[in-house]
């Protein structure tokens, strides 16, 4: 069965423009890749541009979660230093559960590669059944973010979806 | 003086089956090692197996602080991404204080094993006078993340009884 | 145009004899140093001593963060594991982001050079315009875990100050 994905781009520029959003279908081909490279049969169900809104971010995540049931949302943008980044802020209320563990793993793979990876302020979580990652909004930082956990992450929507996982680390 | 330590396997299978519960007693066996072969003299006083019950673990763990006066609890298993897993969940509300340090040591010391290490969501802090970890059910997930730890443990219990540390980092 | 930074020195030792804050002074060097060597145009516009008092540290970051509009406050002190050690707690209810990839940059540079820089528990986040870091109070720990970030930190005030930064990661 299909791992269903969101890509939800937070960007005030890419909502005027759509042309704009570069880290949106940079996140597509990621999962596109995994599918075609690794067999991981991730499927990008959703995609949507909001301006750097806590309401359109949150309605959003929940509709794709409580109604959708997406078994992934990645947001792209909004985790900066900019009064308008404020994605984490909008994230964070509406999630069951905190994933400590990814959000190290992301971290810690952009930090290998640049130090300006400690300016972005990424958490992830999970809400009802569907994981949740807030990741960069430039292409670069949100490819990064994303190749650090995607080989976990069917384990992980597999756990949640009732497997047992024992023979794994968590 | 003896460093107190509690052992909180969180598992619905263990708790049905005591034999089934492994990383429970793998870390007693950590404890005890350490104890030998540094002689730090860790003292295993209480163990216990609940199922994956927000109230079971809550309670043991409030007991295990505010009454028994443990130094050191380690709670294992609930940390994954199963829709019972919830250890974080049922600790996070009791904690006065949060120990960001340990929980990135942990994490960095798994995430350098395996990347599965990313689907721990482990968190740890401090409730009175006592350090909480939780870690992972895997018996090897759990050691490892105890073992990223173990030797600064006795540091962190001599600075909450009193002592000024100010030799060191923190 | 300068960096406005605060240094806070928590302390109950030091607020009673400024003679025994080395950290305090450590840090105005650090920033110093970055001033001298990389002509970031850091100024240190306030220095301040307090014991570890729940109250002194929260109206002091709230008055330098609402009131003197610094871009940049460091704490020293207060968080380790002492009973007294309660810098994050007292910081973390008047952050209205929070700032995770620098918490990790921080611990992850210092878990490099000691296993005892997991008993920090730092916290970093945004009030405002101001970026505040919670640094241990070891002359040593403060000035590596402020090493870790000093030269993203620019980048971050100017974007907090309205720049667009999209050439950067986060
Ligand atoms: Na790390």
């Amino acid at each position: 069965e299909s791992y269903f994905v969101g890509i939800l781009t937070v960007s005030d520029t890419s909502a005027k423009n759509s042309e704009k959003d570069l880290s949106g279908p940079g996140l597509k081909n990621v999962f596109l890749e995994a599918n075609s490279r690794s067999k991981i049969p991730f499927k990008v169900a959703k995609t949507k541009i909001v301006p750097d809104e806590f309401n359109d971010i949150q309605d959003t995540v929940k509709q794709w979660c409580d109604i959708e049931k997406l078994d992934l949302i990645i947001t792209t943008g909004g985790t900066g230093f900019g009064i308008r980044d404020i994605t984490p802020e909008a994230i964070q209320p509406i999630l069951n559960k905190f994933c400590s563990g990814i959000t190290q793993a992301m971290l810690s793979a952009s930090l290998q590669k640049t130090p300006f990876a400690s300016l972005s302020r990424p958490i992830s979580g999970i809400r009802g059944n569907t994981i949740i990652l807030t990741v960069p909004g430039s292409p670069k930082g949100a490819r990064e973010s994303v190749e650090a956990v995607i080989n976990v992450l069917p384990h992980a929507i597999d756990l949640i979806r009732g497997g047992k996982g024992e023979d794994v680390h968590a």
